[in-house]
């Protein structure tokens, strides 16, 4: 693996992880009122059109990481829809 | 400009316009405390590492989109610094 690909991982887990303690307050009390639903519906739609982005490039660093913030937003937005 | 790189630039323009409700809403109420200061320097860290990453693979659409989110990422950590 070459150095701009191991540059991209380490910016990648950066960007994914930022996210973490988000899901994990959504999650712990089941409150998103204060968190924008149409915030959450763009950037999730953005996030997969990366995915597409970096598959169509064939770049590991951009499906890894967007594919794992997907999976995050996903989460947050479940709970958002479950509670509100 | 190819298919991918318009792709690429769509997938941008959501990701980093998604910030923006943020940004005007923190900026209009001088008010951040719901935000996690931890969360906003691991996602600027981050997002200057994928800058990086874009000029080294000379990415057009990775550049323009972590450019152009790094500087409202900075804003809103600039109303956090201000008024906490």
């Amino acid at each position: 693996m070459d150095a701009i690909t191991i540059l991209g991982l380490i910016a990648g887990a950066l960007t994914t992880l930022s996210f973490a303690p988000q899901v994990a307050k959504a999650w712990r009390t089941r409150s998103t009122t204060d968190l924008s639903l149409a915030m959450l519906i763009l950037l999730l739609t953005g996030i997969l059109l990366w995915l597409a982005y970096g598959v169509a490039k064939g770049d590991l660093a951009i499906i890894a990481a967007n594919g794992a913030t997907a999976v995050l937003i996903a989460l947050i937005l479940s709970v958002k829809a479950r509670h509100g």
